[in-house]
């Protein structure tokens, strides 16, 4: 049996990670919770419970390891490897993920392009050639591809992301702007950039730099 | 004195507004936190204590009232109107931004775009001239900019959020990969596609469809 961990440590994981890439870079070899906490603006004790939750790290009065707790949580979240990914849509959006270089540089390597414009198949994306999606099935076994960009429009995501389950992919990030149903052995997640300027505008809405604010 | 309401509870409000927007397209009246709850995949306890934070709303044994319910939640958002939004960085994700159908379907209008590239500067996207950065901050003070959204190289980043501060806008929605510094008054959010997939992988290296998970 495994605990599972909340959505927001593994988010958090993924800040210490690229903290402490900065810390390393600055040659830092160890780093108090204290300095991770003031990095992040998270509480020492958080910091502590979150690593802790992942085995022991760190000695009491001399900080954590930066160097060798990088490459711990590198290896937990699983980006010390190469993973196999697929993009589905070469629009506006997925044109863009195509190049964007957060992905390859944290070990997600897009090799399998696809779409349904007969104008956009068979043309050359830096690099990979955009398959038909009709194919889509085959392709993507004979690939072993292991995680799906989904950025298509809403009406038709449904439809591919039944195909890209029939193939057996397990793990899928959608940009469409609708939920969409997945066995429970498939892990979804979707990333709609509109929530994050909702997050700004609720701020700006319901505070102002004249409030105390309590937190609860 | 305000409370301040956490970053997951706003992203739960985000949610339950698409939901209801949903449930409103097909002509509910009522729903409950039952429903609501199967549709986001989180407990009707869960809903019931969001919604009650921000008022009484619903009838016991009757349900929220959908339309009532959406326009509330909008309210609190603050979706329920026009933001006027600038965009920094014409590159691959600005210019994918500048044409995102989400932005304006909730109200964030795209009104100004910067860049430095002179091959850039003066052309037309979707309608709007491509500004010179160097006169950010005059054009954000002119144009009464209330959001920006970074989407420039993370070696340039501080130095721009730096003039958009400078210009008086209190939301920033990051997309370079870089820690920024802003003041206290100013509410910053950053984008980073690559860790939803870091939550894909961790996934994949933690779980199967096999174990039991215990949630914690």
């Amino acid at each position: 049996m495994k605990k599972k961990i909340s959505d927001s440590s593994i988010h958090r994981l993924s800040l210490y990670f690229r903290a402490l890439s900065l810390f390393e870079m600055e040659n830092y070899e160890t780093v108090s919770s204290k300095e991770l906490a003031k990095h992040e603006k998270l509480t020492p004790a958080q910091i502590r419970k979150d690593l802790s939750s992942f085995g022991s790290f760190g000695t009491r009065g001399l900080g954590y390891p930066v160097h060798e707790l990088k490459n711990k949580i590198a290896s937990i979240l699983g980006i010390d490897r190469s993973w196999r990914v697929a993009l589905v849509g070469i629009g506006n959006i997925g044109s863009a993920l195509v190049s964007y270089k957060e992905f390859m540089k944290h070990g997600f390597q897009i090799i399998k392009l696809f779409d349904n414009d007969q104008r956009k198949i068979g043309s050359n994306h830096k690099g990979i050639i955009v398959s038909d999606i009709k194919n889509i099935q085959q392709e993507l076994k004979e690939s072993n591809i292991q995680i799906v960009i989904i950025s298509v429009p809403a009406t038709v995501a449904q439809n591919i992301v039944d195909d890209v389950v029939e193939a057996g992919v397990k793990a899928i990030l959608n940009f469409a702007p609708i939920n969409l149903r997945v066995p429970d052995d498939v892990i979804l997640r979707n990333e709609n950039m509109s929530m994050e300027l909702e997050y700004l505008s609720f701020n700006l809405v319901n505070y102002s730099q004249e409030d105390d604010i309590e937190e609860v």
